[in-house]
């Protein structure tokens, strides 16, 4: 166990988003709240506090293990949020330092619950602090430091595995660190292209550009008390829902794009089983909806709008889907549970997992009554080796008895059984909206009690960082030097 | 595949459940309903003619592999529920078809969910049918069969190995038919040292008989509309509360303590700590009932018999659970997830397997910082093999994903989601009360509508049976003759 370096790379990470605080900095001054300009500072001078008492010069054994990869992710997401969490109680609009925390942990792991009914009445600081919180969570605050910093291959990679969603690291190229600026230029492209598609709806740039970051990381924080209602545009419904299926994609697939490998891109089974499933799901909410709405072509529009924002784990609303037919909040549970692609920006247990799950299902069905053969599970019409099918089997075990424990958790603490089992899902998946009728999709955390806020958060970190980052902080073994 | 011994036995089976209506009969006579008796001779008619179309005289070849035992437990439970809900539409006391399949699934399957909210309105020979169910169906109308049949020990084996429930087979002694009539035996014995212990509470012996029989196949069908509730007795709270104790615990233990292994017996990891949790579970829903009902003693009361109830698999009622707080419901549901032990006449996931599921989930949180290590799973202090293991894993993983699928089918057929939940988890894992305050643990299940109805038949059966007998059913590959 390296501890020095440990400690080293949490002080770096420290600096690091420090020098992010530029970006809101910069939009409260251009609004001209200087006041709101000094809570950024403060706030900067906690991190790079932070970040000089940890790492005051660089130790000289930097070589990171999974142990100290592991730990480093879990333990700078916690900081990374504890300190991200100071403006909104230094600007006083989230006096209650753990609601703070909430939403800046909401912020990072891209969930995009709030506890903030009148988001309209924040300064313009804030909500860019806000929205850039779910843009670095999104790839990964990591991830962004990879591209930055110099650091061996095999330290490097220790990092990015833990933090990278998917079951599969995301390297694109042998090199971590140049596939981290490459993933890193992919997204500040697409991003920098959903601003330009906003603004030709009409949108103003401060709406635009939060919203861009919001969808990229597919995150869900809106600038307006109505979420996406407020625009009441077809138009830019349509230029989010896209994006937010653009970002729920696996990045290999614009790699490929951006190298001319067309034919790689189109092969990739998970994308084409994604895209008909997304559209499966929209067709039959449409068809469940058209009779409380009256039309097909509007049941469409908020299908489309739904399923996407959802099935993207991103959680833009138009209407509270709490309050739709049984049979569509059956479909959007099932959309909430699945999550994205692997190796996108969006959350959930993934599809690519999803379909090795329900294929080990059937395989484990079938070698029931054939016990001595061998069967084995494919992606992508390759067959996966039996570590890999048992690596993801094990993964949905964990995951699904975390979840009964976070129903349990939030059951206990005094909350409806539907309301404790969609904050579960929500919060774990990093979806954001709550489809409980209790609580209600367009709601705010707000006004829950303080011990269920600190089962969200968990499920959120937990969600986003894939469990075992967080979890093993909880385990002396993580920490003991022999191990 | 041997097409004709699978029908053979098939046919069996239907003789010698069609024994069984004697006993219904003779209470109908002794009680002078003599229209009930022609019912009851109806059934024996349809029983009989199945079992002499399909086994009219004995094959050649009756060798069973994997997938005939499989079918022929699948198919069996099928037909004899089928064939065994004719009594209650010949009475006409239930004059739907589907719901008459509904309560004798429920009874074969040791649910104890009714249709019939006025049971004390009906004929005595249809509440001891129904009652014989739980108790035929509780440890196995096929190891019944082979108890009393001669088979060979090959064949026997295929046919225990997936009508018993839990992950290891309940063998005692070696050769299989001797195990089965042992088991039989301590069951027969055991039901009637309930009767004695009822009767000494002042029961009547028509009570007591039947529910001795409930009891002892943890099934939960009362002879009164208010269940339990109806005898206000401690005392007989206290005898059905240790009787279901003793009904969900591994028969291995009374069979070693027959045969005067004490040792063995006390040394048991599952029963020692499955009776540490349940005294856990009951005094920890008292301390949360307590404020409620004013007084510890009287939570104590409710919550022993609450705990027992649910954690055995019964489902008998004092009082509507559903009404109590969030904290006692959500340790209910977690009580009713988990079930009894293995080799007992409980249902649910099983005690064992859940000590299994979540060791291996630590194991594999460990592995993730120590990738090439190997660590294993042990219980009752020796080591799992990683085939068993696996096996448990994997079970998990099928048993979760028919969860969902239920959920989302109750839902989608228009029922609320916390009632979808709730009548999922208790119709899978065979309790009976629904959790769901939108159902009510003393409610009946006649509000479903149709599709509602067919998913929880098929839910009863797939958790009794433990899934894989209902499922491959549908799979071409088990009736294929080559696979």
């Amino acid at each position: 166990m390296n501890y020095r370096a440990t400690v080293y790379y949490l002080g770096t990470i420290c600096k690091v988003v420090c020098a992010f605080l530029v970006v809101p900095a910069i939009a409260s001054a251009c609004f001209g709240e200087w006041a709101e300009i000094l809570d950024f500072l403060y706030t900067a001078i906690v991190f790079l506090g932070v970040g000089f008492a940890f790492a005051p010069k660089s130790p000289k054994n930097k070589k990171l293990g999974s142990k100290e990869g592991i730990l480093i992710v879990g333990l700078s997401w916690i900081l990374v949020s504890l300190i991200g969490a100071l403006p909104f109680v230094f600007d006083g609009s989230i006096p209650n330092y753990l609601d703070a925390v909430l939403e800046t942990v909401s912020g990072f792991t891209t969930t995009g619950a709030t506890v903030i009914a009148d988001v309209e009445s924040l300064p313009h600081g804030l909500l860019v602090w806000r929205s850039l919180t779910h843009w670095l969570g999104g790839m990964g605050i990591l991830v962004f430091i990879l591209a930055v910093m110099p650091a061996s291959d095999g330290s490097a990679f220790q990092l990015m595995k833990f933090e990278s969603p998917g079951p599969q690291v995301g390297k694109l190229v042998s090199k971590v660190r140049l596939s981290a600026a490459i993933l890193y230029v992919i997204y500040f492209a697409l991003t920098v292209l959903e601003v330009i598609f906003l603004l030709c709806g009409g949108m103003s740039f401060f709406d635009s550009f939060n919203l861009a970051l919001s969808t990229a990381g597919t995150g869900g924080f809106a600038v307006t008390n109505d979420s996406i209602a407020a625009y009441g545009s077809v138009y830019i419904e349509i230029v989010l829902a896209v994006f937010m299926l653009i970002f729920s994609v696996n990045f290999n697939v614009y790699y490929m794009i951006a190298i001319r490998r067309f034919s790689a891109a189109a092969k990739n089974e998970e994308l084409r089983s994604y895209l008909i499933y997304i559209v499966v799901c929209i067709l039959a909410v449409a068809a469940s909806m058209t009779s409380a709405l009256g039309s097909f072509w509007e049941a469409l529009r908020q299908s489309m709008f739904a399923v996407t924002s959802i099935g993207s784990s991103t959680g833009f609303t138009t209407v509270d889907y709490a309050q739709w037919t049984e049979l569509s909040k059956a479909l959007l549970t099932i959309v909430m549970l699945i999550g994205a692609c692997a190796g996108s920006t969006g959350g959930g247990f993934k599809f690519s997992r999803a379909i090795v799950v329900v294929k080990a299902a059937y395989v484990t069905m079938l070698s029931s009554i054939r016990p001595n053969s061998v069967c084995v599970v494919k992606l992508n019409k390759k067959p996966l080796s039996k570590a890999e099918t048992d690596g993801i089997v094990s993964y949905f075990l964990v995951y699904i008895l975390l979840i009964i424990l976070s129903v349990f958790l939030l059951n206990a603490f005094g909350n409806s059984f539907s309301s404790s089992f969609y904050t579960t899902l929500t919060m774990f998946n990093n979806v954001g909206p709550n489809l409980s009728a209790d609580v209600g999709a367009t709601a705010t955390c707000a006004g829950f009690n303080w011990g269920s806020k600190i089962v969200m958060i968990a499920d959120m970190l937990i969600g986003r960082l894939e469990i075992f980052p967080v979890l093993l902080l909880f385990s002396p073994k993580a920490w003991s030097k022999r191990f």
